[in-house]
């Protein structure tokens, strides 16, 4: 097999530039900060979990999966997602913690990628947990601090799209005759995939006006007037009240002025299987995936061994800096000096770093060009002989 | 194979609770914006890099590499050091930009552990890498900006310990008559094993003079006056004018005022075999292991296809915190309320938080026992009709 040139890196992995890092840093440290005024507790978990308890929970493809086995032989994973690990962490580490718990995280994640098709292998994501509290309060308080933290973030013209798996599984239930059929269904919900999700329709046997209904998921996208057409839409107890879960919600939005960036989506189907209520997503014209996603999960922390229902969300740093305007770039000045005026300029940047400048000190005998230096530096002075 | 519990990490991870996440995460901010004043620019490197590119040139002993395999059978590796990937990024990614470059970064380390024994397989480390300035002031300039950033983080008592692998390897030329017992014998120094080294030298074929001159290189620990016993211990040009670089830098770092915090020590050797120059590791009574290390390594970046001098140096940020004194934890107060009074309490939350305090906003049907609260909080206020 052909070895790798020295300059290479393994598919889908990338480097950060001081330029994109700074952008990045900028923005998730902006976003953290709200998140940290809302009394969420940042904690970090490995990055390498086993593959039987994190991995599996995660419920992530297998051949997204990065796995290595283990000196015991045991199969490690690279942490796919953060919410698996995060409800091990409450059950194991913080199981003395009383709930509700709110945790937030700034962490990479890993998803393999066979081909070097532009999705990347490993990226940034920051994001909240809020554990044990079964109030619909949890999800209006998520849902309002992830719209609060993208505004003082610095991001406009975003949309968070907000739907229910309960409204789509209750509908599913009464007029699909296997769960297979609704697999495939959400599968193309998933994938935004309208005509797929037409075409699939149309070679089941319905009657006209279940296949109607099925039709009616993908325009139930809109306003508040999008739940009147919804609850006509479900019989069940159940979905029924999974939208008047979304119009409490929906209210909450409005009493905080969110309701601009929001919008109802019942077609709205998510990466992960573990959701279990309301779920979202969040749009933005300059990115062609979604910045971020999160929802109810009630069944996951079971797995881990203590019950409790939960909610969060996970944003992207690297989509939510590609989609901010305005990042600022740090100023940086540059002291020129030579051995015999060495003390002199290490005092001279001691002093205009007290005062908030970045100074770099550079030797004149430590560089071919000096000339180089003005591109680099907002202000290069000199202390030689 | 027994199957792991659902609670259970994978051998050396370990999870970060918020108190320790907040200590942690001070000691390293702190210790960052110092690097940010002196004008280095951080970046990020893979998690994953090639077996044959970065691993390799990391020179971390196979055993401790966590391995996996790729799609197209290579072999990655979890990067067990950051000056390796940054030699890379230097040399590929950033190939265009003009040398001295300095750069900063925080970054997680991965070495696997073959035992449960306290020795954590994935720790953080923030460092700097300043590359392509061959003058002498590079080591002074790392070594002002590591004590300076350790003083302005508020660490006290810690010891900076220099020394010059030309220095050591001149005196093993000179005396051993053959690279494996200068291997040995650096492998004693490394291990901080006087006794090994005593054993091993006594076990040697030499004259009573060599003897006594490799038993002193034990010995050359403390202030400036150790320059000149090493000088007379060393014969050949390359021993003395090692001897000479570092009194120069011990002159600076007394200029400096930070000799306090130094001492000259030539028996240091690192873990890494690609250093090529001045070494230096740093110590603190409250911590097991050195806190961090560094030094010049003029050969590594040739691997990558860019040649170029370079020196940096690496701080463990679990030991960096655990060192530290006075670390603060985030004071929050919360805010009980009822649906009734749900926006009044988003509003007063709202309002304190733009004040700067952080306040967890709770809704009295989302929990069973409100009086678990107050040993969270500094301050519970109640909002319910």
């Amino acid at each position: 097999m052909a070895q790798p040139f020295t300059f290479e890196k393994p598919i889908g992995m990338r480097d950060v530039t001081p330029q994109a890092f700074q952008h990045k840093n900028q923005a998730a440290n902006r976003f953290l900060n709200v998140v940290k005024q809302w009394g969420y507790d940042q904690v970090q978990t490995p990055a390498l979990e086993y593959f039987e308890t994190v991995g599996r929970a995660s419920a992530i493809a297998d051949k997204q999966l990065f796995k290595l086995i283990d000196f015991n032989g045991q199969t490690l994973v690279l942490r796919p997602d953060m919410t698996a690990p995060i409800a091990r962490l409450v059950s194991s580490t913080m199981k003395q913690v009383p709930y509700p718990i709110r945790l937030s995280y700034y962490s990479s994640l890993y998803r393999a990628q066979q081909v070097e098709g532009g999705k990347p292998a490993e990226f940034d994501q920051v994001g909240v947990e809020l554990i044990g509290d079964a109030s619909g309060s949890s999800d209006e308080e998520v849902l309002v601090l992830l719209q609060e933290a993208l505004i003082e973030t610095g991001l406009t013209n975003f949309q968070v799209a907000i739907g229910h798996i309960h409204f789509l599984n209750s509908v599913f239930k009464e007029i699909l005759s296997s769960e297979e059929d609704a697999e495939a269904l959400r599968r193309y919900l998933y994938e935004k995939n309208d005509v797929g999700f037409r075409e699939f329709v149309l070679s089941l046997e319905l009657t006209p006006a279940d296949r109607d209904r099925l039709f009616m998921l993908t325009e139930l996208r809109g306003g508040v007037a999008v739940l009147d057409q919804a609850a006509e839409l479900v019989y069940s107890q159940e979905g029924k009240q999974s939208v008047n879960e979304l119009r409490r919600l929906w209210q909450v939005l409005i009493d905080e002025g969110l309701d601009t960036h929001s919008i109802i989506d019942l077609s709205v189907v998510l990466h992960m299987e573990y959701y279990t209520g309301c779920v979202f997503e969040i749009y933005h014209e300059k990115t062609a995936q979604p910045i971020g996603s999160g929802g109810r999960y009630d069944g996951l922390l079971e797995n881990f061994g203590r019950r409790g229902s939960a909610t969060g969300f996970g944003v992207r740093v690297d989509l939510l800096a590609e989609a901010l305007n305005g990042l600022v770039l740090n100023k940086k000045m540059c002291i020129v000096f030579d051995s015999v005026r060495r003390k002199e300029a290490y005092d001279r940047a001691k002093e205009l770093r007290s005062e908030g400048t970045y100074v770099v000190l550079q030797n004149k005998n430590g560089m071919n060009n000096l000339e180089e230096l003005d591109g680099s530096f907002t202000q290069v002075e000199t202390m030689c002989e």
